[in-house]
Formats: C-alpha cells, sequence, structure tokens
C-alpha cells in the first residue's frame, strides 16, 4: 500500500447523517481538511440516515463518501439492532440506553482508522457527545483517548512514526452548543436526521430520545427543529 | 441489553480457518470455555477460508459461530482486498508485507468485543502471531495491550466493572509451535486453510508466504502440511 502525504491535509469524518455528524464534518471543512466521510451501514433501523448522509456530505463540500456495511443485527442487543423498543418521551433516565449499540464506536473508529491509512489521513473526526449521551460508554472522552492510543499501534502509518489524531470536537458540549456551531459554520440541519423510529416515509417520530434532545435544544435557541417540520 | 453471565465460562473465539485460529480455538476449548466462534468475511480473496472455518468449529465442538461482513475492499490498500498481486516465494523479504490489511485486527477485535458483550463473554481470543508475521503491526503484543485498555472504556460491561481480557495466546510462538500445540489438542489441520491465493478450486498455491510459512514449520516437525497434499 502507498501511503499518500503529497502535504495536503486529510481527515476521514465520520457521518451518520445526523446532527452531530453533520457539525463535525463542517468543523473539519473549517479547518481546512479534505473530508473523506464515512458512513457505516450497521443493520440499524434508521437506514433513512443513509440518504441524510448523502446529502449533508453533498451540501458541505466533501472530497470522498465511502459506505461500509457491517451487520451488527448479527449480534443484537440493542433496541437500534434487534426487536428491542424504541424507547418514547423517556429521555433522561440515566444508565445507559437500549439504544446503546454494543461496541459500536470502536467499530466505527476501527474502519475509519483503516480507511485513513489508505487515504494517507492523520486525522480522524468522530460526532460523538459525552454531554446529551452520557450513558454510552463509547462516548466518553477517556474511550477516546484511549482509541488514539491504540491507532498509533495498529497501523503501519503508526509505526512508520506518523502520528494519529482522533478528533471528537463536540465531547463535551450541549447538543445547543452543537447547533449553534453548526449554524455558525452554515450546516442545513434539515438535511440532518437524527430520529432512531422514523416512519416508512423517513419523517422523524418526535418522541424518541434522539428527537426529545434535537428538538429541545432547537427551541432553548428559539428555534424549531427543521428535522420536526412538517 | 441483558448480559448473560450464568457463572459459565464464555469467549469468544476469532475463527479465520487458518492454522492459527484453529488452534487458537483447541486452546481456549481446552481451558473449559464455552467457545462463540466469529468469522468476519472482509472482501478477502480467500473467501475460501470460510469454508474451513465452519468445518473447523464444527470439528473442535464450538458452542456458536457467527459470520458478520464488512467489505473492507471499499477501501482497498492490500493484495488482499484489492487487485494488488499476492507475493510468491518470497517470505521473510522483511518490512510491513503488501498483504497488510489497513486496521484489520482492530476491526476483527472491535466486532468481537461488541458480540463478547452481547453473549456475555468477558474473554476474547484471537490467533495473532508476532514471530511469523511480524511486519504486520497489529499482531504485536503492545497492540494487543492497547486493544485490551481500550475495551474496558468501550462497553457496557467495562463500565459495570467487568474485566475483558484480549488472550493471544500465539503471540510469541513460533509456527512449528503453534502446530505441535495444535496436535496435541487433536486439531485436524487437514481441515484448516490459509493460502492468500487459492485456485478456483480452494487448493493452496503452496508459494504465497502463507503457505511458505506453512510448510516449512512442517517439514522442520518432519511432516507435510496437509493443507498442500494433493
Amino acid at each position: 500500500m502507498e501511503i499518500q502525504n503529497q502535504g495536503s491535509k486529510k481527515a476521514v469524518v465520520l457521518l451518520s447523517g445526523g446532527l452531530d455528524s453533520a457539525t463535525c464534518l463542517a468543523i473539519a471543512n473549517s479547518l481546512g481538511y479534505e473530508c473523506h466521510c464515512l458512513t457505516v451501514l450497521y443493520g440499524q433501523r434508521h437506514g433513512v440516515e443513509v440518504e441524510a448522509a448523502k446529502r449533508v456530505a453533498l451540501s458541505l463540500g466533501a472530497t470522498d463518501h465511502k459506505f461500509v456495511s457491517v451487520d451488527l443485527r448479527q449480534f443484537g442487543g440493542s433496541a437500534l439492532t434487534s426487536d428491542i423498543s424504541v424507547p418514547k418521551d423517556s429521555a433522561d433516565r440515566g444508565g445507559i440506553p437500549v439504544t446503546y449499540v454494543p461496541a459500536r464506536n470502536t467499530v466505527f473508529l476501527s474502519l475509519a482508522l483503516g480507511y485513513a491509512e489508505v487515504v494517507g489521513a492523520q486525522d480522524i473526526f468522530v460526532g460523538v457527545n459525552a454531554v446529551d449521551y452520557s450513558g454510552y460508554p463509547d462516548c466518553r472522552p477517556e474511550f477516546i483517548v484511549a482509541f488514539e492510543q491504540l491507532a498509533q499501534l495498529a497501523t503501519r502509518s503508526g509505526v512508520e512514526g506518523h502520528r494519529m489524531t482522533i478528533h471528537a470536537p463536540l465531547i463535551d458540549w450541549t447538543k445547543s452548543q452543537i447547533i449553534e456551531e453548526g449554524l455558525r459554520l452554515g450546516v442545513d440541519f434539515g438535511l440532518t436526521h437524527s430520529c432512531y423510529d422514523p416512519d416508512p416515509e423517513g419523517k422523524a417520530c418526535g418522541h424518541c430520545d434522539s428527537c426529545l434532545i434535537r428538538s429541545r435544544a432547537f427551541a432553548s435557541l428559539g428555534l424549531t427543529d427543521p428535522a420536526l417540520k412538517s
């Protein structure tokens, strides 16, 4: 494999099509990175996010956008990858939500690491957030730090002395702060989609944890979540 | 997700169908683990390994065997996932081989971690080996240690204080030692398959790095590699 290092500043950006990863892509863009987006199709119910991811990548001028399928439904264990019901109108229960997908962010970052190595990127952006999703073990800062340490040892690039950096710029922001920064950077949140349980036409339910957290954050800014507008 | 912890000692075993992972499964078995095998289909040329993995899991009495597809060909960057030629008759060149697949073992272990969490296993076995494959960054002991550290932080189980152990029992063994231990534990190496470039009928080429390392090791024990017998 030829590592490409022509001085261009490349980044791999994990893009789900949701609000957080859209803002994360806008941030990577604003920092001057040539953004190679990666959307992981993991058997989630919210396949409609894929279309949102395409729209978001296109609207923010991503250099490239790859989709990789990995069927985590093989394992089950989450409301997002099995027949466990998505809870409604119940945000802020505490504990680890049933929507937690075992090892999801480890799998996502591993795939991003492989992609980064092939395109010659030394930077990976991921829109994890420890504030509104504090129940997810793999959204915590210490998880990101541990993955970054692993990344130095896991790859050819690391062996050759190139440092891989995992950027999680949203990790300690509130959802309102993420929305504000996204708006400042020109993200069209009407293109994004975060609902855990959309209807067959892809419309957000407005009642799952993800919808509730989004709509409250927009409301706190005196705005209406464009994904919930009919 | 309900973590199953009924006192049974469960392990997830990464199983490629090759010689190393077959021996690794036999070791986990011999230690009394209930073995949940995981074969990752990553777009490798040697899809014939899948059939070998099925035979090996069956012959060694695995409790369960899951197959998860993740198409690393999307990224390319390796002789095993793209059109780069597999080198022949050229073992021991030094450096990182072109058969290195970017971040492969990170992806494999991440998937094993997710599976382990769902079945309630605290142990993962992987047949990586740092001696005969010293050129692969993700076959080194420090990589395994870093992944184990990550695993404590990545999962619900880790948050709840259960320690995840990554076992790489073959990591500092020579191929001959692996074969000897496998034979001692009753592994039928005629069922295994390691060739990087099998013919359309699945027969090993006998000339790629993987075939050469195997056949030399069998020869050093006064044996013929059963995978090369016609």
